[in-house]
């Protein structure tokens, strides 16, 4: 019996909302039925947000209505705060994403609130998922560096993570929202929290800023973290800059736990299809950093 | 007190010898001062083989002669049989390299010799350097995967490493040289290995292929390793398809090392430049993974 592992596929959401390039509610339905096609079943389908703030985002909730999924299929989407979470539900999503960075600062410089804020905001929704059978996944954001206050100390992200799993929080997602993990600093923070809180309660989420992004991965699965998130073709690094890398591209990560004997359900040979739409519709190659063997190598 | 990793710089050897343009013995000089000048203590300084059959290492006698490097610095080179001993020998060098690969039909055709043979010439040469007083590294080819036979059994791999070491080579190189390896089967065999050799008796030789390197790197380092061999810039894919990674990347897996916590001695600004100097030298661009971080972000 071959253990399995979930792969959230992110690209819809944290992918998008960085490209210059502004999909048409069209063009992110063909992307979403596109990534459908590959056999992924848990997807981050957008965000409730101002539009205009982040403008890519806008009509998450149209979005969702048009696509038409097998029952298997997960969507969430991110919500900044109660007003987020209203207009989620109201949509039809099952499931919410808040997100708290665990510095002060970063907190303060991203959302111009103070962590002791974010954490009553992320408490508040908790609390409202569990009192409407929501499901709420809750990420800890910067939880290995912060780009103000430098290396997150791994007491400060367990003590919140379980704050937010005693809230009620479904599941607490360690993100390395800069892509400054390590694998060290990985197993070190993901063994710990594997025993305080069970793996089926955890997911990480990487960037590939610093090509660790495969090796974070894997010493996350030796922790025992059996979900992570990624993007299809990597998208989301700076679209300006090749070599600029976003968050760890599917496919590599694909590749990896299959080639560790894991499941994933994905069909590489349609997610690779699924990159060249992706890189269509932002007009940008995309592709993670095993695609170039992926695309000679995996026979379509 | 930090613990040290040893990185082998194999670009001038490994690297060069795949790359269509064949360098002058100035400009392979021109690249060792420049990889001297970087803190690496260990290089694979070229090859005693046919100039005829790789007309890239032709006077590797020549270049090592010109060098003038510290006392602690090591240079290794290739030889393919006793012949290649004796010219290695004559021309000054004290650490040789054999390679046996792990599979029979590797061996017949990448050499047209069998795999006893191929032993018998490791068990020679092994022999005459112990009676010498030169060191020898016996490298073991395709350890993880065959490109004719598939994957290559541990136990194997496991028979193979013990008896070279038996017969007396100073260091077992376990070598993924068409880059098929994962972590897990990184850590399967490594695991062993160490418990039965000894960690000062090994060293790991990655190649980038599938992007898994710095994966297998960490995963090697977790059981023991502590040196690993690597080429400046990853030197050594197919220079006619960008994006086909040779060699895992010295820049790559010095940063991993350091980020984990260990010493490799590297300056990594002045590895950086030595990184251009190929580049310029190849006339292609050279870089590992986290090239276009690295360029960003470590001060010259």
């Amino acid at each position: 019996m071959t253990e399995s592992i979930v792969i959230n596929e992110v690209g819809l959401r944290d992918g998008l909302q960085s490209q210059p390039k502004h999909l048409t509610l069209y063009e992110r339905e063909r992307l979403a039925n596109a990534l459908l096609a590959t056999g992924l079943r848990h997807f981050e389908v957008g965000s409730f947000v101002s539009p205009k703030a982040v403008p890519q985002m806008a009509g998450t909730g149209d979005l969702f209505a048009r696509l038409q999924a097998p029952q298997d299929v997960h969507f969430s989407a991110l919500i900044p705060n109660m007003k987020g979470y209203e207009l989620a539900r109201a949509a039809g999503l099952e499931t919410v994403a808040v997100v708290v960075s665990a510095t002060e600062t970063m907190n303060q410089k991203n959302i111009n609130m103070s962590l002791e804020d974010t954490l009553s905001v992320a408490q508040a929704v908790i609390q409202r998922g569990r009192d409407e059978g929501a499901r709420v996944q809750a990420y800890l954001a910067v939880a290995f560096e912060c780009p103000f206050e430098g290396v997150t100390p791994s007491s400060v992200v367990i003590d919140q993570a379980k704050q937010l799993a005693d809230w009620g929080a479904n599941e607490i997602v360690i993100a390395d929202t800069i892509g400054a993990a390590n694998p060290a600093a990985v197993r070190g923070l993901m063994d710990t929290l594997v025993v305080a809180l069970g793996s089926e309660r955890l997911a990480c989420h990487f960037h590939d800023t610093r090509a660790m992004g495969l090796a974070n991965v894997f010493a996350a699965i030796e922790s025992g973290v059996r979900k992570f998130d990624s993007s299809v073709g990597g998208l989301g690094g700076c679209p300006f800059a090749p070599g600029a890398k976003g968050n760890v591209a599917t496919e590599d990560v694909v590749m990896l736990c299959e080639s560790i004997g894991y499941s994933t359900g994905v069909d590489m040979a349609a997610l690779l299809k699924a990159v060249d739409v992706v890189s269509e519709l932002v007009e940008a190659p995309q592709g993670g950093r095993a695609h170039y063997w992926l695309s000679n190598n995996v026979a379509a």
